[in-house]
Formats: C-alpha cells, sequence, structure tokens
C-alpha cells in the first residue's frame, strides 16, 4: 500500500487534529463536470460507465484535476448490489433508476442470494484496486453502497417514488417477509464494504437516502437496525476493522444520536439541521460530515464564501468536522462555484484549526 | 350563521373537551374516490373543475357522504392566488403544476399585485359559501392557502421541483427582491384567507409544503416569517379574529416551537416525528393535528387500527389533539380503509377523552 500524501480527511473523521477542514463534494463526479459528461456519452449509458473500471476510474479522478479536494471516492451507484442479484437495473434519460424485475413477493425474496463479490460484482472491485493504483497516494478512496433499505425501497418499488409506500406497506402488513429481504440485503451491503476495502477502500460509506421517510419507530426497526448490523460486521472483518465508517441518513437529523450509537466513526448531516445541534446530539462520539446546502452552489462566489464560512462557524474549532455539502451536486452548478466552495473551506479552516 | 351540529373538530383546535378525538385527513376529497373521479372527469379539467363553484362543492362534499369525518376541507388548490395573479396554472395528467409564466426577473416581481377576491378569486368565495350552505351545519369547515415560501417556490421554479433552487438562489443572490416578492404573497394569502372567513370558512390552514426544504436560519428567514405576517394579520381582521388558525410546515418538526411562538391555535405534524416529542416542544400553547404515515392506509385493516391508536397514545389524553394523516391521501387507498380508520379513531379516541 502506497502512502498517504494528503490524510487530512482521514484525521479529521478520526477526529484528529488537522492543519485545515479537509473537504469532498457528495457526487463530485457528476453531470456538473464537462469532462464527465463526454466520458459518459463515450460510455454510452450510466451502467456502461458504472461497469467498465477504467472509465469508472477516469471519472473518479476527473474532480481531483479540478479541485483541491481531500478525498476521492469510488464512481459508482448505490443500486449495484440489486443489479447484481439479477433485478435489471437501467437509468432512463431524465428518469432515474428503475429494474426489471421488482421484488414483491415471498418467492421473489427468496430467490435473492448475497452476490459473489469476485463475479457479478468484480467491476467494482477492479474500479477500485484501478482507483487506488492511479491516486498513487494522493488523497483517500472512499468506498460506498445504499443501506439495506434504501436498496429495499427501490427493488420493492421498482423504481424512484416520493413516498416508497409499496416497501411501506410490506413492512405494516407482513412485517416477517420485509426484515427477510432487509436481512439479507445487511449480509450483501457488508460482504460489498469488506470486498471494497480488501480491494482498497480506505473509508466505507452507507447512503441511507430513505430511512427520512419513515416515522420514528419503523426509522430504528427498518433502517437504523440493518445499517448497525452492517456496521458490527464491517468491525469484525479484518479488512475493514481498521477503516472509518461514515452513515449518512438524509433527513434523520432527530435519530444522530442513535446513528452515533451504531459505533460508526463519522454522520454524515444533511443541511436542515445547524452542525451546533447535530454535534450536541452526539457529542464526541463521531466526527460530523456535512453539510452546506447544495443550491447554494447556484448562488455568487461571495455568497457561498459566506455560508461556507458558517457551516464552518456552526461545527467550531472541535476536531471531527469533515466539510461537504448536506446531499448531492447537481448537474446544473458552474465548476468553477466548487473551486470556490474548496478554497473558502480550506482558507477558512484554516483560521480554525491552525 | 347556522349553528353547528358537530363542534368536536373546532373544540379540539381550542383545545376544549370533546368526547372523542376529531379526524379529517388531507386530500380527503381526492383522487382515491371513485365519485371525485367521475365529477372531475365530468370537469374536463383540475382547474376547471376547482373554479366551478358547484362542482367544488360537490366533491368538497362527498367524502363526508362515505365517512364519519369530523370537518370538511374547500376543495381547491394551494396555486391559485398565483393564478390569479395571472401565472397560467395548468396540470399536465400526471405532471403536477405548471406556471406558463413564472416569475424570474425583478420587473416580474414589481409586476405582481394582490388579487382582487371579488374577482378574480371569487370562484373561491363562491365555492365557500355554497359549502357552507350545503353543509347546512353537519361540521365545520376548513379554508386554507399555501404559504408565501411554498407559492414562491412554484412560481420561481415554474413548476414542481426536488429542490426548488431557483427561488433559493433568488433569496441568497437577490434576498431583497426575493423579500419583496415573499412580501406581497404574505399580504395576499392574508387578504385570501380573510376573504374565506368573510365567505363562511370556519378555520383557516396555512400549508407550507415547502419549507422543509430551507436550513434553520433560511427557514426562519424566508418562511416561517411570512407565515407569522399572515397570522397577525388574521388576527388584526373582524372577519378572521375569532377563528382557529393552523400552521403546516411539512419536514419541519424541529421548527414547531417557532411555529407555535407565531400565535396560531395549532400545528399539523408530519409523520416523521413523534407527537408526544412534538407536543414536548410545544407545550400547551397549540393544538396539534397529525399524525399517521399516509402510507399505512396501504396495510390492511388491523395494521390501520393499531398504528391509528399508536398514534392517538402518543399525543395521550392532553386536550388539543386532531387525528389527520400526516400529509395528504394518495390515490391508490381502498376507501373503505378510510372507513376503518375513521371508525378507530372515533372508537378508540372515546376511550381516552370519554
Amino acid at each position: 500500500m502506497n502512502t498517504l500524501k494528503n490524510d487530512r480527511f482521514l484525521r479529521a473523521l478520526r477526529r484528529e487534529p488537522t492543519d485545515t477542514t479537509p473537504i469532498w463534494v457528495m457526487r463530485q463526479a457528476g453531470r456538473y463536470l464537462p469532462e464527465y459528461r463526454a466520458t459518459r456519452s463515450r460510455a454510452g449509458s450510466f451502467m456502461a460507465l458504472a461497469q467498465n473500471p477504467e472509465l469508472a476510474c477516469e471519472v473518479t479522478l476527473q474532480p481531483l484535476e479540478r479541485f483541491d479536494l481531500d478525498a476521492a471516492i469510488l464512481f459508482s451507484d448505490i443500486l449495484t448490489i440489486p443489479d447484481a442479484m439479477g433485478l435489471g437495473l437501467t437509468f432512463a434519460q431524465g428518469e432515474g433508476p428503475r429494474f426489471a424485475h421488482p421484488v414483491r413477493t415471498r418467492g421473489d425474496i427468496e430467490k435473492l442470494a448475497v452476490p459473489d463479490m469476485d463475479v457479478e460484482l468484480r467491476y467494482v472491485m477492479d474500479a477500485v484496486r484501478l482507483i487506488r493504483k492511479e491516486l498513487d497516494g494522493r488523497v483517500p478512496l472512499i468506498g460506498f453502497s445504499g443501506s439495506p433499505w434504501t436498496l429495499a425501497c427501490y427493488m420493492v418499488e421498482g423504481a424512484g417514488s416520493k413516498d416508497f409506500a409499496t416497501l411501506k406497506a410490506m413492512c405494516w402488513n407482513e412485517p416477517k417477509l420485509a426484515h427477510q429481504l432487509l436481512d439479507t440485503l445487511a449480509q450483501a451491503v457488508a460482504a460489498y464494504l469488506i470486498a471494497q476495502a480488501a480491494a482498497g477502500a480506505q473509508t466505507l460509506m452507507v447512503f441511507d437516502t430513505w430511512g427520512g421517510l419513515l416515522g420514528p419507530a419503523p426509522f430504528r426497526e427498518f433502517s437504523l437496525r440493518y445499517m448497525a448490523r452492517v456496521v458490527d460486521a464491517l468491525k469484525a472483518s479484518p479488512h475493514s476493522a481498521e477503516l472509518p465508517i461514515v452513515l449518512f441518513s438524509k433527513g434523520a437529523g432527530q435519530h444522530l444520536g442513535a446513528l452515533a450509537d451504531t459505533g460508526c466513526t463519522a454522520l454524515g448531516v444533511d443541511w436542515t439541521i445547524d452542525l451546533a445541534d447535530a454535534r450536541a446530539a452526539v457529542g464526541s462520539r463521531v466526527a460530523l460530515q456535512g453539510n452546506l446546502d447544495p443550491a447554494i452552489l447556484r448562488a455568487g462566489p461571495d455568497v457561498i464564501r459566506r455560508e461556507a464560512r458558517a457551516v464552518l462557524d456552526s461545527y467550531g474549532r472541535h476536531p471531527g468536522h469533515v466539510f461537504n455539502l448536506g446531499h448531492g451536486i447537481t448537474p446544473e452548478v458552474d465548476p468553477e462555484h466548487v473551486n470556490v466552495l474548496v478554497d473558502e473551506v480550506h482558507a477558512y479552516g484554516k483560521t480554525l484549526r491552525g
């Protein structure tokens, strides 16, 4: 393993002192970058891009060429696991993900098996290995997965949805079946992240995009519980035991304390909660990653700088802050605005941490 | 004015004792009812239905024929005000609202005027008068409006959106312009609700569907502040001064205390927060209306009954609970499930309040 030239991100996750606040941007390899759009267009489709390790590596590195980011994140999708389970993932233009074979019945769920990470998901591990090689220790590489709950949302609905009521109805009408599905998915997510760790990922992140659609009790029963199992499994594997684990449950600001109780290293925080309040909820148990409203990148440079400083101030001088957006960067953002953000975070972060 | 045969809803809003817990259902006159679909199909379009007082009255009363509901709500749309301002509202099939003339520039905003409630919005007042007559005191009638922030979201974006980033960008790049728009809208919303009160509405509700998209400080500055102005104006008008005022900010569970500080009578609560926690945040300052997850109506009758009881228990025996969903009922719900819900709320509510 090559040594890291920039370990600010890993140090902040471990709540160790850093010279300034590290930053990366959710979906930093994405459609707002013309070079990404060019590569994606060469690949033909989103899945063709994600499944080609050379191209996935290429787009993973693109934002690092432009911006002084402190981490790289594997270019992939949160739905690779169900695709590898045979559900047939496609992305129709402007429509989001769609599964050819949604999972609805007991029979569908009993047929699901944890994919072989060296076969069906080998393309992901190949991409991780290649990216690590090409990064050559510049910054650490983040591997990731969707959370069991979030994977189940799409698998049962078959596509995106405002409310994912099909899975919710299953949770209430046939809770054992829903738990069976989530249990299989927790095993798959853990195996997937452990394989990414073995291939070279240096931090593991779980995206629980839709946990916030649940009321408090169902959130604990159907979303949090299975993320906690994933954390336990990652800590029990020699490949991942030493790696930072980041959980991000969007819209789950009231559950931050319970999420920290899983034993993860850090929590992603969306922009609807003040980082000072988030920190009050978790104490010094975990680091926090966030939480600028992505829409602020559509404002002008002065506003971006001011709002970035407000986020940094809301966290304050405590160790353990990784700057990020509160959700993924959107396609219409001017890439130059990301430069403004990254430079301001590093400059102002230095005054807080120097 | 006719006397009310069932005043449970108004009494609960005022935190007075009731024989059982009152219930109504957001979007109770809606597509899940075959008789609604029939009337809408006769009308031709959603706006033709909303703008025809006889048909609007007909669909307003339809759910009361089927279910033992404790309130009626005017059938209309939250976007009637911008339509009356000349923005040209249409609903494309399955696509949600769209404005022919979105508001983007200073010129657009300076041209906006508060509509004449007896001219451009006369159809709404005619509907209110007719519904009151046809209700004949059975249950109270709720009038409503979108909040200034939520109206602005659609007016600036021109359609629905995941993030309404166009308005957010205006808030950050040209805050004075955004405030000018919101100020005009607060005046229009207040005038609209006062006119509904004068026409016979017995409770006034403000739907802030998109306030929860804002971070904490922008929520206070751009959403809450203008709802507070509406509340002040309603309390200052002889037509509305005595009417209960209900504010519903979806996804704003952390702001319930600040919303109660506006001096409103009650707060709508979505399903992502426990009513016991909501009540802890607001004390006995306001009544609470909510908060069953609408997706639970897709489960079976036993689950609906159990979850309804859980909501009732979470509020407990304190006065001031109006049962409702945490958001609007969805089209695929079996109407018989609403009967199950209403009957359970009344039966179990009696054991808490009898």
